[in-house]
């Protein structure tokens, strides 16, 4: 039988749970896979996590160069998350011919093209399933399950702790900061939740996927980008009036040359298979031209969910004789990126209760070539609110429309402007 | 740049769609995963249909000699469907060291190790994405990304016609013969609808994905099989009141070395991710004791979306340099196959309008260990309907009750008894 060293940087969340199925699964793999893996070194700083685990201490270190000194050891996990010291270490790693395998997004989404030329020089394997939607194995779907396909859109909820935000809000009526307190205390948030509810995260996981699908780098600062914050009870309670699920959506579509990818809260009429897609879970929704549409759903967090894609990556590299390359990444010369996101727009603003201010707003929209589909007026005393949805049209026109129907004074506030998809 | 030749073993709705994605996408593989695709023979009697699709007629044959005598044909995939003449071309193409890519759902349920013989003999591929759930790639899913997972649960919508037929029953309020005509004029149903109807193309689906899921053959004939044409419009109607749809589902559990099988229409609970699979698309929803639940939704028929199937194992085939082997399939010494179901079951009976009737029936299920969560007793003349859902039981218990309550004068008929899921 094969036997393969690993080495596991840091022993966090994911690295904790990635070691417990390589324990638990190991006679498994081994009788299967024909593979024995064995884990011959931890870099972790905090020895009770490594005792906690069963950890033999004697494999526990804090030096890198215990890891890349080791021949034997063919593979490295990393669980740091972040840039530094991570790059480093990984770098080292792939130029010592190690394999190396990673659930961090944001370094994969900012600094993969160095690490494909690092890998391309040793031949050792890059692998990242973990690092998009936990244990969902979209990685390996883009990659080798679709080559006879142009995807033309990705659709992504893939940020569990919004997911469980807006699920919270809609089905109990929270408000935002209630359901992100709730989110904290269930350790679903971080303390300063930013990376999650201002769309970062999700943003480094679209760049990844949209790379993957289209074959061409989509790099992050393509991707415009908003959060969840500004979401409140009543546009919650207006979508389903309206006959919709609010979802932070990371979305990107490739038409020819062309490629717009943005993450933003979105309108998704409840008959989508994104609609159902509640608390914590994730999916990603894509179409390619071949297949048509395809969803993928499962948990896009959490120690077992993304330590199962990190045990499949060093099962996978482990078997290999020859890895995956990723070529298409470096050709982007012919690729234009979007600067207007194209979308239909749910508009709410809060105006004054009398005749002609419905009219007035109208042709505003009107004079920036904004059709409206739906209207929603609300009676009430002297304020009152009213919503618009518009159909498809440019994102700027629609913000040209709202400087304008802004400075009316009958218009008492811009209350939410999200996007509609459908 | 690595030159592959293919065979096409007939050019029906995926053999086209094969050759049509061949075609159009055959530049991009090239840039992409390196590898020039040709086809290089056709076996096909129709030459209308050779020339329809543009294939160069000098390629078309009707006789697998001229595929196993060029030597350069690496690649075979049969599109024949059945067992004869598939079965015996296949495993001679295999044993000539071709690697073969099916969609034969039927002949790879019962014939797979035989295939996996002559495979490893010769150290060619064996690929079948295709023959479970068209473009959806859960063959390469189960088999490489689910490495650190004991799969304990599968629940399959695998069968595109019979959803149809379902989804517009309960829709449109329509009767299962109404749906089925529409779905024979639409060409999802066949003239002769049995292997769909009756369930026997979802249980050879799930003889392989479970095979694939539990590492251990699961054999039809260990398959439990129902299939729809027993459901009737009430019974839809009264699914929609008690909060479920009525989906035919391949479900099969793994506990230790317990297995149990079965495909039949079941009562799935509407906030379930399965029960807003519509329409002709399939979906597979599975659980592994460390991803948790994933599903993989989208078209599982079809020329484009198989043909993707079809073209994926083809350059993956045309791509590896050590093919995949199954070698936990001959294993099967300690397996128990379930003899008895355990579910929850919907029971559906025309009863007497007169007192007493309930509490004779209750005391039926009781004596028979039968538990119940639910009755719906609906007001009417002579005749009423009474429905019960049951807790979790044997479907021995329940069929042995019905057999008692059958003999009751006040019973006049035992309409259905379908599975309640969750």
């Amino acid at each position: 039988m094969k036997k393969v060293k690993i080495a596991l940087l840091g022993l966090g969340t994911v690295g904790g749970g990635t070691y417990r199925i390589l324990t638990s699964q190991h006679d498994k793999i081994a009788k299967d896979y024909g593979i024995d893996l064995e884990v011959a070194c931890v870099l972790e700083k905090d020895l009770s996590k490594a005792e906690a685990l069963g950890v033999d201490l004697s494999i526990v270190s804090t030096d890198i160069n215990n890891v890349l000194a080791n021949d034997e050891i063919g593979i490295v996990a990393e669980f740091f998350g972040g840039i530094e010291p991570a790059r480093t270490f990984l770098l080292k790693c792939l130029k010592a011919g190690k394999s190396i395998v990673t659930a961090n997004k944001e370094l994969f989404s900012k600094h993969w093209e160095e690490f494909e030329a690092a890998r391309a020089e040793s031949g050792a394997g890059l692998y990242f399933e973990a690092s998009c939607v936990g244990g969902v194995p979209i990685i390996r779907a883009l990659h080798e399950s679709l080559q006879g396909n142009d995807v033309c859109r990705i659709m992504g909820i893939i940020n569990g702790t919004t997911n469980y935000i807006l699920t919270k809000m809609s089905d109990e009526g929270a408000s935002y900061e209630e359901a992100l307190s709730e989110a904290q205390r269930l350790g679903y948030a971080e303390f300063n939740p930013s990376a999650d509810v201002d769309g970062y995260d999700a943003m480094y996981k679209l760049s990844i996927l949209s790379t993957l699908a289209y074959h061409r780098k989509v790099p992050i600062d393509v991707i415009s980008r908003e959060g969840i914050s500004t979401i409140t009870r009543e546009d919650i309670a207006y979508a389903k009036e309206l006959g919709y699920a609010i979802k932070l959506l990371a979305v990107s579509t490739c038409n020819g040359d062309k490629i717009e990818a943005a993450v933003h809260p979105t309108f998704i009429p409840l008959n989508h298979p994104l609609a159902s897609v509640r608390g914590s879970f994730n999916a990603v929704f894509l179409v390619g031209n071949n297949v048509g549409e395809l969803m993928f759903y499962g948990r896009g967090a959490g120690d077992l969910p993304t330590g199962s894609a990190i045990v499949s990556d060093i099962v996978t590299a482990a078997r290999s004789t020859v890895h995956t390359r990723y070529p298409q990444l470096t050709d982007n010369s012919s690729v234009e990126f979007a600067k207007d996101c194209i979308d239909k727009f749910y508009v709410r603003l809060t105006v004054d209760n009398k005749c002609g201010v419905l009219s007035k707003i109208a042709s505003a929209f009107a004079k920036h070539g904004v059709s409206i589909t739906t209207v929603l007026q609300k009676d009430g005393d002297d304020k009152v609110p009213l919503i618009f949805v518009t159909e498809q049209t440019g994102e700027r026109s629609v913000r040209g429309a709202l400087a304008d129907i802004e400075k009316m004074s009958e218009v008492n506030k811009i209350e939410n402007i999200i996007h509609v998809a459908g």
